[in-house]
């Protein structure tokens, strides 16, 4: 499994992910599953993968060539000309890796290799904006009602971004929170796992504000997971107490 | 969906369950998924369910009848010897009642019609034991290593258990603990819903120690839950702050 959320704040853009991928409990791997791209001055770019691994490599690796050795018939990340023309063009990848993998294996194929994508970015003269793309190739933005989407192992974490978030909040706030629901996660499930990448995009700076990998001796990472245990007690005991009497 | 808790305490047995169930978002109803039977003085015995309704409601109707109507040759709820009897036939009635309602559907029935039981109680004489049955009829017993089980829609209320459960709490913080647990369920997941139902069962008293449904209108549940949206938000801030300068 996974776990990676994208957020949008009134600051600009935050995304952290997970980076353990496992095909059964005895076989786990590393593997990053955020990437971006930016050009200076115009555009910043950055994708979260969960989902079939050979899936979502083969879209970064498509990506990434067409990036590199651009043609003029296509649409890459760096020619797109707003976000929804960039999250089309990966959603239509991503369907169509998913249905060669899926024909070529047949009857085998029906329903696997699937993948989602969350996509966040901003391209100059325009906002920053954050996109969740399902395996079928269609797509969802965020919105000042949805502000957040997270993909894979996405229970765990919820509730506390659920009561935690604000749009107005600092881009060091949101990090702590993503922090703590992370943790959450990491605690209650195996299949997610350290370290995890952070990527901040600050609006209208079109290069990565804040990157940072939290791994296993991490010391901010620390202190959130033993902190919040001991501040969630705390927030506990300062509820008001049942009593069996009054009922 | 649904959501039940059960744990193990020093004191004895606290039990939770929702009662909402659906076929679809467009067809839900209020199902009492929590039952108890008790002989004064000898027993006590409670089971929780989850998953398919008609399922969950044949076994406990079989339960309910033969506990009325016993036949020497049966074990009932009341005349097991010990809790493992209990729980090992309240397995075989499941597992029975599950293979009939596949058979009879064939093809269609397969993977169909499966639930989950809790079940919680002490005879005299032995401990208080809780158990967790598979749609397949085994079962796996708590133990001090992991002494709560959850069924249904577990994954939101988990972490909060996790960090908040100590076997030699109060029934008090232990009820308010499932308040919580509950309440993180019930605002990320609409297929769980009011009213939830609480059972205590204290040790070596073979009754029900405290019950009481919690409804839309339950003052304790509502001062919990605008309650622990505040207390998480302190506790959220005496965590140390994130700094983009140290990394």
């Amino acid at each position: 499994m996974t776990y990676c959320v994208g957020m949008v704040l009134d600051k600009g853009l935050v995304l952290m992910s997970d980076t353990r991928t496992n095909s059964g409990v005895d076989n786990i791997s590393v593997f990053r599953k955020m990437f971006h791209w930016n050009v200076p001055g115009e555009r910043m770019i950055a994708v979260m993968t969960a989902g079939n691994l050979a899936t979502t490599q083969a879209v970064v690796s498509q990506l990434e060539e067409r990036t590199k050795q651009p043609d003029e018939r296509e649409t890459t990340l760096l020619n797109g000309q707003t976000m929804f023309n960039v999250v089309t063009e990966i959603g239509r990848l991503l369907r169509k890796t998913i249905e060669e993998a899926q024909k070529s294996n047949g009857d085998r194929g029906k329903g696997r290799f699937t993948a989602s994508i969350i996509v966040a970015g901003q391209i100059k003269g325009m906002e920053p904006r954050l996109f969740m793309i399902y395996p079928e190739g269609n797509f969802i933005e965020a919105s000042w009602d949805t502000p957040f989407f997270q993909i894979g192992e996405t229970k765990y974490g919820r509730p506390i971004i659920i009561r935690g978030y604000d749009r107005d909040m600092s881009f060091e706030d949101a990090t702590k929170l993503l922090m703590v629901s992370f943790d959450s996660t990491l605690k209650a499930n195996l299949s997610v796992g350290l370290p995890l990448d952070l990527l901040i995009i600050e609006k209208d700076k079109f290069e990565p504000h804040h990157e940072h990998r939290v791994t296993h001796d991490d010391p901010y990472f620390d202190a959130i997971s033993s902190g919040w245990g001991a501040a969630l007690r705390n927030a506990f005991h300062s509820l008001p107490d049942y009593s069996f009497k009054t009922k």
